[in-house]
């Protein structure tokens, strides 16, 4: 876990408000400098969380839209999701208590919850421990924060680089957790990301927007959507002798976007690694596709079958269930100039078994805590990348034994 | 399992071709009388099978098409999938080996296999049973077909109906053979039928065409679709003053459509119920959506959610996963209209908690072998019904121990 450091204009704090859990921490609470831009992505989920529409609803979308933050309130152990009236009251009211608390508007306070579905937020759990989060409130503390938002998470996920824009050394730091829907009733990929850069709210959002694509967009574990699925990033602009940046084109920021995408890959590569169940990271490489978007699908269609993933937990180099996966994607395909790959060791060559490959080496590849999968298609230069983990008995144990 | 009646015009036959199993029948051949019309539905894979592609190319489109079948060959053990130029040249040899026994042209032979994938499959082990199995056929082997071209099903699966066209009694039989990807290496739904109906190649295509929308098309286990997927009927036309039917539409069908219906549902059902590791078999059924197609995704979404089916196979009525797969399937949705049911009792209505169920009645429920989610949308008249079974860590065992 890397040194986490602080970030001019940021501090945080973190509570035990018992909420479901008993013994540790499940409110986080992160307060922001006057001036403090904020961008979101979200689930795509039709049947959103509270906290979700909440946000939604204060980022005004538009190039010269001015969204400010001045807190974050994060819980864990309720997701405060289908819970009706019951769910945008609760919002409210952890907004109107940490504005309160904090001296600003609830418009400016930004809501994610983890947790159970279906179940009403007690709100009021936020009155008890609300003020003594703002009086304690330190900078640097972004474990601690990473660790209050776990749910069944068997590691906190903090990333952080630090860059400079024009003259001024600015720093990117990221918390993240949970990949999927991670435990019983569980559910959530909740991220957010804090700088001390100076940029402007429409700038951010897409900075953010394109940074995902390729990093948080790009991890799967089961195929499965939450219904609170939140990225959120705050820049708070008191970097010492930061410019101000206004477009998200300005030449300025080419170092800056470099490093918001490594740590957000570093986030979501963590999200992948810690999969429900998980004993593999596996990347699935597809090139060779009529475009990107194609490439996409299908090594999206590759990373969610459950005999692909079932395969590679057995340690086995099925590259038919590979070709299966390819085939019900429904994009471009030609079975005979399909080639496929385990770990560097081509084991399939233009629609038929790589008569030369040696069946040991791939065996010995199989056996790594990280397997790489190729797939050349053969017919265009459309290329892409996603993440996945492969599917264990654990991962039915945590999802279906809790009741048996 | 039923009792399954001879055909007219049909005989089948059984033999040990030794293509990779040991001690048990692993190739069928079927008979039928000059003037049998043949139609087929097959996978929509873009990497199909070999036999997938000999079927398809000798079932020529059309309203005036005249296809006509002589014998049917499947065997077990390989699926001929995946092996470029060799798959081509062992779909030939195999269709010329039983044109020549049979006394017919190879483009009257209609094949099938299923099994590992990427193995070439060896025809000339076709060579030294043929014979045998053309001079061996007879009538009413439906059972022993039925397990022949068995992989890991757990039972062989038959299904008949006999109902009147005009004055004339016809029966339909089928067999199928296991859903999804059924074990190590294997793929593949197979399915036959077989009537002694007279019905014109193009009407029976259409009639198929028609019957597989909520039957076979309506069921899924884990979401994977074979390389090999088969479904093919076969009319004879030699049942006792049988009129002969030019199109689908023909009002004297009424009775046989829904025959036909009955027993392709029939053995969609059992496949259902045997997928790979299952314990319980699971009805969808989505009301109130804007359309059928759209109920359709949505139950779909549903029933291919691990999450879900992970829940069923623990026994509980996690309803927020539901919402969760309803959100995700990207289709009209509205969390504050929608509705919940596991086995008749509502757990979850508007958007939340339903605060009156009982919780043990519900526990009692999810005990069943038989589960049937509902879900109502309360958008408009939409509505479809899908088939699938639970996610255990037998499915696991069967997919992804038998290397390590």
């Amino acid at each position: 876990m890397p040194e986490m450091p602080a970030i001019a204009g940021v501090t945080l704090a973190t509570a035990k408000a018992g909420i479901r859990y008993a013994g540790r921490t499940d409110v986080l609470l992160v307060l922001f400098d006057p001036a403090t831009t904020v961008a979101g992505v979200f689930t795509k989920s039709k049947c959103p969380s509270a906290p979700v529409e909440w946000c939604r609803a204060h980022l005004k979308p538009g190039k010269s839209s001015k969204n400010l933050a001045r807190a974050l309130v994060v819980n864990s152990g309720n997701a405060n999701a289908f819970t009706g009236k019951n769910g945008r009251t609760a919002t409210k009211m952890t907004a109107d208590i940490a504005a309160k608390a904090v001296g600003c508007k609830a418009a400016e306070v930004f809501l994610a919850s983890t947790g159970v579905i279906g179940e009403p937020l007690d709100a009021s759990k936020f009155v008890a421990v609300m003020d003594g989060l703002v009086a304690g409130a330190k900078p640097g503390e972004f474990v601690a924060a990473a660790k209050a938002i776990m749910t069944t998470d068997t590691f906190p996920k903090v990333a952080t680089a630090t860059v400079k824009i024009g003259k001024s050394k600015v720093t990117i730091n990221g918390i993240a957790k949970g990949a999927g829907m991670i435990a019983p009733d569980m559910a959530t990929m909740l991220s957010f990301l804090f700088t001390d850069a100076a940029i402007a709210a429409p700038a951010l959002q897409a900075l953010l927007k394109e940074a995902v694509v390729d990093t948080f967009n790009a991890v799967t574990i089961d195929g499965d959507t939450s219904t609170s699925d939140t990225l959120m990033m705050f820049a708070t602009g008191a970097a010492a002798g930061c410019p101000r940046i206004a477009r998200a084109s300005d030449p300025r920021l080419k170092a800056f976007k470099q490093a918001l995408f490594k740590v957000l890959a570093n986030l979501s590569e963590q999200i992948a690694r810690d999969g429900e169940g998980a004993r593999k990271l596996v990347e699935i490489t597809v090139d060779g596709a009529v475009s990107k978007a194609s490439a996409r699908r299908i090594a999206l269609s590759i990373a969610n079958s459950p005999l692909v993933k079932t395969a590679i937990a057995g340690e086995d180099a099925n590259w038919g269930r590979v070709v299966m996966a390819v085939g019900k994607a429904g994009e471009p395909a030609d079975r005979d100039k399909l080639s496929i790959w385990f770990g560097g060791i081509r084991v399939a060559h233009k629609g038929e078994r790589d008569p030369s490959y040696d069946e040991a080496a791939v065996s010995a590849v199989m056996k790594r805590p990280e397997i790489r999968l190729k797939v050349a298609l053969g017919l265009g230069k459309g290329r892409d990348r996603v993440l996945t983990c492969d599917l264990t008995k654990e991962y039915i144990s945590i999802n279906g034994d809790y009741r048996s």
